[in-house]
């Protein structure tokens, strides 16, 4: 287990697991040369993932070719845990006669209403993991 | 209230509100041409964002005189709730004998172990807020 300031580097099975668990990520793109951060409920299939968004938005320009971050993360800050994870990839937008989009058309429904018909799918090529670790736990993690 | 596709858009005093009253935000940066996007504990302070971080580290480069992407958001899927605030600015290194630092010496212990004794402040230029809306629940408050 390798730690840094505090953090566990977490292996790059672990951070995809954590990335197919998460309902809510954050996807980092830039618009008009500024950079912008949008939460969106997405779900991974195949290693990929997805999300609904307008057609025509600025998000659809901005996520059709670019290579864009994508994050999720999950903290209490009471207990003071907590973990992230960050995926790096190129985001375009899917035909809707994708083979994959039966298993999205039952499980993607935005929280938001509104008409989201737009697919955006983000094919990570670098994906890394932390997870806040406090000395006592690592201390009997590695007993 | 101005409701676009099921998000209503919050003034800029609302999303003020909901970024002060937040703990752990996400910044955007970018690191060797590549997107990034990272959760960091945070304060406001005087209108201005503040979190810490290693000295040295990618993050401290990256934030020391970029224009960054910071966001706050707090959903609850199971209710399809939640809001975001997206706040837009140069970040800057902060001189340790700042008068803000009293304030913040206080307030802002890292949720990780491990030194972070470098301190960024981003100075927002662009605050937006968006809050998701259902129908039955929007016509309600137009009443």
């Amino acid at each position: 287990m390798i730690v840094d300031e505090g953090l566990e580097l977490l292996t790059e099975d672990e951070s995809r697991e954590l990335l197919a668990s998460g309902e809510v990520g954050r996807i980092g793109i830039t618009i008009g040369a500024l950079p912008a951060i949008f939460p969106v409920n997405y779900r991974m299939v195949d290693g990929a993932i997805f999300f609904r968004t307008s057609e025509g938005s600025k998000m659809t320009a901005a996520t059709n070719g670019s290579v864009v971050a994508f994050e999720v993360d999950d903290y209490q800050v009471a207990e003071r845990s907590g973990w992230s994870v960050l995926a790096i990839g190129t985001a375009h937008l899917v035909d809707a006669a994708a083979p994959k989009l039966d298993v999205l058309n039952t499980s993607l429904a935005p929280l938001a209403d509104g008409r989201r018909p737009a697919l955006v799918c983000i094919e990570p090529t670098f994906i890394s993991g932390r997870r806040i670790v406090h000395e006592p736990h690592a201390i009997n993690r590695t007993l």
